[in-house]
């Protein structure tokens, strides 16, 4: 079993260096994008330059005028896992934070309708805004956790982890047959229903109920140059 | 102008922390898997867990019978570029590589035809064998370099630098008007023509013509837990 300090818990996601997202892993989510559900995890990567501390700024890139929010509990991952058996896979978790995981829905519809990577509408900085990592401790049943999101104050997503159709130790186990994964490396696990567009000047509230809650603004990014 | 000593040029890709892809870089390329040739490049990304060192054995992993091999010149940055002007790009770069892009076409193509991204067929652990880094002193002229692949001996893949549609200084602006790159990160800068499968048994030899090459055996992937 993974343990670490707080002071190691907070420097988790500094030596990490990948993020794998899960896409369409909750049933209501898939159907909202007009998506089939998935008989195996569809995975992508997000670098770890898109991380956003808690209170930051979530930048619009030129020329776009929103991009989605998308609410999901992200597993840290403790130590070396290649080839991890589901009956073990929880004990390479180090911990568990709350994460979101911005889309540039545009450019995403585009990429999948050309065939192309999801790099450029999934992995840009600030598109990985994500709490402090939270002590396995803390989250005492992350099977069955509240996850929310507000924008400007009103709910746009309420979901629970319960109704992910790939679970936790099934995603490492699924994952680490195809890659190793490191002290520190992140996987996003899915949004439930409800994403939807945030323009600048809102501002996300978002949390795992009685556990965390984390804040950002979205602003428009300015250009080097621009005025 | 980034600087490193040989101990620090063999470090550099340890601190990395990302591997971006470009795809259809070189118009024969391009036209020889049936795409067009691109507006922009084509980003995806690649995991550091993916990287092999010279020697080493690229493993094809179960049910697929083989790999294609995809022979192309890495660029290592040297130090934190954001929204980097291609007029000063080059600044940013420490060093250079060899590496092969292995990719799971099979898996590309049913990703690619799904709108998915490219991650397992691209993402694997060793699919990206990489020679030691090359300082920029012994890489005097990165836009005209002949890169060259052999499978048993026999040449599959003979291509310059110099038909790059996408050039090293626009690539680096282009990424880092996206996603800031750091220390150790690398791109990989598109493949010439000539890639097709390699098989258990086989071995790959690729470099660049005077500069540097290496070798890599090709098995099946041992499953854990199968004889
Ligand atoms: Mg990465
Ligand atoms: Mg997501
Ligand atoms: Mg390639």
């Amino acid at each position: 079993m993974a343990t670490a300090s707080m002071g190691g818990l907070h420097k988790l996601l500094q030596v990490g260096t990948k993020i794998v997202g899960v896409g369409r892993n909750y049933a209501a989510h898939a159907k909202e994008l007009g998506n089939a559900v998935p008989k195996s995890p569809v995975l992508f990567l997000k670098p770890t330059s898109s991380y956003l501390e808690n209170g930051g700024t979530i930048e619009i890139p030129h020329p776009l005028e929103s991009l989605d929010h998308e609410v999901e509990l992200a597993v840290v991952i403790g130590n070396k896992a290649r080839d991890v058996p589901e009956s073990s896979a929880m004990d390479y978790v180090a911990g568990y934070a709350l994460a979101l995981d911005m889309t540039a829905r545009e450019i995403q519809a585009s990429a999948k309708s050309a065939g192309l990577p999801w790099t450029v509408a999934k992995g840009q900085d600030t598109f990985t805004p994500i709490s402090s990592v939270l002590s396995l401790s803390s989250v005492p049943d992350p099977d069955n956790l509240e996850l929310w999101l507000k924008v400007d104050g009103d709910f746009r997503q309420k979901g629970s982890t319960k109704d992910m159709i790939f679970k936790i130790p099934y995603l490492i186990s699924h994952i680490s047959s195809f890659m190793t994964l490191f002290e520190g490396d992140v996987i996003l696990t899915g949004t439930p229903q409800g994403v939807g567009p945030v323009k600048a000047g809102q501002k996300i509230t978002a949390g795992i109920t009685d556990i965390v809650d984390v804040h950002f603004n979205i602003e428009k990014r300015k250009r080097p140059g621009s005025s």
